[in-house]
């Protein structure tokens, strides 16, 4: 099922490209099936993993986000910038 | 009781305001109910997840604040930035 | 035995001071009893929670050290920064 | 095995030098054997703890690595910067 780690041939699973300016902060999902990450393009993405490409694309903030946490154990995403605000989300 | 994760209608659950400068650091508390933040406006704001408002706020250091870390074990949390000084906290 | 996390009066337990420049990186010991700081002043620091003091200073870096990462199960540190080198540390 | 961990004669345990700009992320993994770095020279190192040396140096993107997170369950590491990629590895 998890289709981008039974690949054992190379060490490189895979580029996920979209963002339009610095990748400022990344995690990976507890179940294994999505990366997200933060950036100075203002936007959270969800990379599905198995299929290797972007699942979500949100546009998250006014400003740059400078830190996304992720809590595994409730699939909630908290993040926080430079426009002042603290976000709370449900992605999945 | 943890409200705002009942609600699946969407992706953003909920934007808390507050800050009056870039916030640099977030955690989640392990119970769930607490969202940490910390800020260039120098403070710790402790945003309540099932009330969906801010709780408390710190006047935490007198400049800004680089890092902070919860430790979800014990429920304490240190702090420290460009005051030259490292702080413990418990916060709830 | 772990003195200052009985102290339920305040929310601000201890303040840690002795570094000599902007504190970069924080990180609690497992078992409670050790904070750890690393900061531009180029030095690595113990602080003891249970007395409320500087246990250890480690000049750890030639430079500023970006990142500090505590492991712990194994009780190492890792550290790294603008000197170029990446250093593990068995600190206690 | 983990023979640097046996070591219990001093707190340094060993100094780790390759990089040849800034460290930026460090990650220790799960089993104790390898400690992964990232810096601004663009590439990601996965050094040997117990034979004390580098064990691979991989150039992973075309401008500064601004994060690495090791997920320890799963054996994988996500990384980015500001070349705009989020990439995938399988390092081991």
């Amino acid at each position: 099922m998890i289709k981008l780690f039974l690949s054992q041939t190379g060490e490189h699973l895979h580029t996920f490209t979209g963002h339009d300016n610095w990748v400022r902060s990344l995690s990976i999902h507890s179940n294994n099936k999505y990366l997200y990450s933060s950036s100075d393009d203002k936007t959270i993405r969800i990379w599905d993993l198995t299929f290797g490409k972007e699942k979500k694309k949100v546009d998250a903030h006014e400003h740059f986000i400078a830190v996304v946490k992720f809590n595994p154990k409730y699939g909630v995403i908290g993040s926080g910038g430079n426009d002042l605000t603290v976000k709370l989300w449900h992605l999945k």
